[in-house]
């Protein structure tokens, strides 16, 4: 039975990863950076990604925002409050978003191109599993971990974070309250993926945010103004 | 295929329901209590188990601890500290604890029988959806959810926290810092699982817990001394 399992489930990761790699074609044709953000429940993505999208729109870049939650739009609405186009993904049991579902979105988004868009950010699944294995046609998967979560984090879940570009770390002004220990942090991302970039944040003070809107801009081979 | 998988899955989720059955049996049997706990990573189950271990150990009960993580033995080595027996379970790669995973390591487990046993605790992996769907045979099913977690984690996870027998928010001491709403936590948890115990704790300065270990005594049906 395992056996059969293994082939059925091989069979569902190719035909996503077929798809993917047919939305990264549209995506790169398009001009717009994708980016997949990973990470557990409550690590804090939504705060994150709602201060990035109001950063963008005040500089005058074109952002938009899928989120994945098994259920509730209410991170949707959180993030609309940045003002730029959000639309939300609901998985209903499912643990991680599909190539399909961002494709499917993407075709019925009212008022939305992909070609007027700079950056198209997904918020996927809080989940630090399921996740990895589902390519989304993304250029970059950004994997984020607050200071509360454990510092071993990157150990306990290497798939993941074996599998990113980039890692957040956010909620930094708390880091002393909660006794973070930063150094083992870094060490342990830096483990699991030598050479990664690794951003130091928190979306209340607005910390980090400034060298990580300078990481999106190299991305996208443009220069900020 | 998506019938096939679905027919698939049904079969491994019977098998470790019967399993489980099996396994809750010869709980019963044995006279002790067993807990699955269950929470997003970081939420810090490891924390509030080692102190309630202790505290367990304090009074003269006999506790034992199994742990499930993807990979390290970090949280079995945090847990022995309390001085109790504990075992590390590997799943590699999987997202959840199995009745199987834990019925083999019972019985390879030297020097621990389970009649010599209060309470057994058992730590899931860290996951709000795949533990779900599997009964690992416990008396009583706990979600844990930290105060940084955000407030609407069991609407947006509500299969999860409809299957449990009681609720725990931690890390209490830093709700302020972290601008936990206290209010709304309770009545997201209540709307999905009305009547639920709710336990408000802090391992780090030991709030709650004294409520905690009246409640695990009333349920072992034993009066503390």
């Amino acid at each position: 039975m395992t056996t059969r399992i293994v082939e059925l489930r091989q069979g569902i990761l190719k035909k996503n990863d077929e798809l993917a790699r047919e939305l990264r074609g549209r995506f790169e044709a398009a001009g717009v950076l994708v980016l997949n953000l990973v990470s557990s429940p409550g690590t804090g993505k939504t705060e994150f990604l709602q201060k990035t999208l109001a950063a963008l729109r005040l500089i005058g870049s074109r952002a938009a925002a899928l989120v994945g939650d098994l259920e509730t739009d209410n991170d949707a609405r959180r993030l609309a409050l940045s003002g730029v186009p959000v639309r939300q993904i609901n998985t209903h049991g499912i643990c991680h978003l599909e190539a399909e579902m961002v494709s499917r979105h993407l075709e019925s988004w009212d008022g939305v191109e992909l070609g007027g868009l700079d950056y198209l950010f997904i918020e996927n699944v809080g989940n630090l599993v399921c996740p990895s294995s589902y390519d989304l046609g993304e250029r970059i998967r950004v994997a984020l971990l607050s200071v509360t979560e454990g510092e071993d984090k990157p150990l306990k879940y290497p798939t993941l974070f074996n599998s990113v570009d980039a890692a957040i770390i956010t909620k930094m002004d708390i880091a002393e309250a909660v006794g973070f220990n930063r150094e083992a942090a870094l060490r342990n991302i830096r483990e699991i993926r030598p050479g990664i970039r690794i951003f130091e944040t928190a979306a209340r003070t607005g910390a980090g945010i400034e060298a990580w809107l300078d990481y999106l801009a190299e991305q996208k081979g443009a220069t900020r103004i």
